[in-house]
């Protein structure tokens, strides 16, 4: 993970559920081999699969200490506080990480490496701090190059943050590899990046640049695969983030949309400290609101729709699934629950067309 | 301006024209009487009114000796080269400035106060050096707080980069201000900021954080305005600056949008490196746009075009307002050839409707 293999110690103090430890999640579901220990004192004890759902008898421990005891060589932090910075009490966690020698990956927009305690621990001991967020040297105005690749390009956008669109994106990337396509996962967050050793974490990226990281990702993705699917971020919803949301979609200059939803959710959850509740429109709304967006740079179409059911029992989670695919006569699946197929069919189908002599 | 009365150099090296010295002319503009010279060697001699249309009798020179000899105290940077670096050639001509203590004014994406040469430089002649991308230190992520304050919030929005959403901002502020209302213009823009006094240069903030940064000056400046003019930024089919444009709307919530545009402009000029022409749309679906994106956070209705008619004689200008206002219905205006009168009225006129018992 990001340049070794890694044994990893993933910090999700008094947060490790499946919906605060967004990160860790992620981490223990695409690279379980690579995680040796949760830290979170309120859960100690118990499992992560217990806890998240996730990662199976991996446990969880109190602090660093008991997670070296179960052989842990890296410390990620696993969660993401709104606002990025760094919680004082996890200071302690990070200096007894660092002087043991334990390279640090971080996802905060605060930059550890320029905390001058921290820098100084770890050039003692040796150790790495990793900056996922730390945007790439290279600056670049996007100018619509992503829309000449040959690759189709796929984008899943979604309701509101946290819905499960870096999932989506990596359950198509495995489904359409299993099914022979070369297929290729651009991460554009933390976490991402973490499971996919590469990307941008575009939200920290200079406005002005933001989707220019993205075009020149998708554009070198594009050179081996024939379909390039891009995580997404945000909403256009979402009065934060969906500036990012569009520099996403401007710079990917996706021609397909994979439309993610947590199944029930009706208000914007992660906009704290709004007035009032911001909803959520129904999903015919959502398709019409990022296809009009896409098509002021290049035109896309919502291809399938991803729905998140983790808290609906079965029954109804394919009930919500089939709603939704009759809503908006696509595909709609939940990919961790019932498999990415008709997304990824929906897609090859798409650049079949795309490709077809007289399309 | 900026902390002080200034006598300023403006350094437009080899691009002294209306359209590439953006900022030169802006100044120029609004703060004549704080200029004392324009720096572009290839056009020493001449005035800048000569060069420009704006700024009179203010000399041309050739370097910063010569703006000496003008009585010019500071430097500040007038041309916004795309990118945002520090062209070498500059180098000797900041070095000389800040070598003679003047304060060096910056809008490159480049921090110039990072520059080790020259930070060491200034702090041996007292000179300061500011750069006003620097992004604020709070960071907020936005939540529609801007929705709530009682001041109308009005925002410029445009077809494209640099066809007067600065200009239209200023001009309607000051409109709005002869008329009695107390206005105040929020800056986003590192012109609209040396005018202004104060502002956030949007698209150097971090993406998370741009909406937010937006908000917290609306809701600042709404404490002492019945309307807020928003400069706006960017455009909502250029593919790099799109997720700016997007973030401002949803940070400002601006209620009143007027549209911006330069007459005859058909395609996007602001897009360097695209492979193909970037066509602008139709004054009609650029207004549906805007009114769009807005709706997704909250509702906004254009009021009334800005035209930037410079390259057009007298008539054909008046025909290509009259044109505009056909086309949508609504008050059009180059606000600064024929006044701001008609925009300032349709604002007012709104305001009223929002304030009224039965609206």
């Amino acid at each position: 993970m990001l340049g070794k293999r890694r044994r990893l110690a993933l910090l999700a103090e008094g947060r490790f559920t499946p919906f605060e430890a967004k990160t860790a999640v992620g981490v223990l579901r695409y690279r379980p081999d690579q995680v040796a220990a949760v830290i979170d004192s309120t859960r100690a004890g118990r499992s992560a699969g217990e806890c998240a759902g996730v990662g199976g008898a991996i446990p969880v421990v109190a602090d660093v200490a008991a997670a070296a005891a179960r052989g842990a060589d890296s410390l990620a932090i696993g969660i993401a506080p709104q606002g990025g910075g760094l919680p004082e009490a996890w200071r302690a966690t990070l200096r007894d990480a660092l002087t043991r020698g334990w390279d640090v990956l971080s996802g905060l927009h605060v930059f550890l490496a320029d905390d001058t305690e921290l820098a100084g621990i770890a050039a003692r001991s040796g150790a790495r701090i990793l900056d996922l967020r730390r945007p790439p040297e290279r600056r670049t105005v996007a100018a619509a190059r992503a829309a000449e690749v040959d690759a189709l390009v796929a984008l899943t956008v979604g309701s509101d943050c946290n819905v499960g669109k870096m999932t989506a994106a990596l359950e198509v990337t495995r489904e359409l590899e299993r099914r022979g396509a070369r297929a290729a996962f651009v991460a554009t967050g933390q976490t991402g990046m973490m499971i996919a050793e590469g990307g941008v974490a575009v939200d920290a990226v200079v406005s002005d640049f933001a989707a220019g990281a993205i075009e020149d990702l998708v554009v070198a993705a594009a050179r081996g695969a024939d379909v390039v699917v891009v995580e997404g971020q945000g909403a256009l919803h979402h009065p934060g983030y969906s500036g990012v949301t569009l520099a996403l979609i401007a710079g990917a200059c996706p021609r397909a949309l994979i439309l993610c939803h947590h199944a029930g959710r009706d208000h914007i959850r992660s906009a704290e400290g709004a007035k009032h509740p911001i909803p959520i429109p129904p999903l015919a709304e959502l398709r019409r609101a990022y296809e009009t967006a896409a098509a002021w740079v290049c035109p896309a179409r919502v291809t399938g729709v991803a729905l998140n059911t983790l808290e609906l029992d079965e029954r109804t989670a394919r009930a919500a699934c089939d709603a939704a695919a009759r809503e908006l006569s696509l595909p709609a699946t939940d990919p961790v629950r019932f498999g990415a197929g008709p997304l990824a069919e929906a897609i090859a189908a798409f650049r079949g067309r795309m490709h077809a002599p007289h399309a």
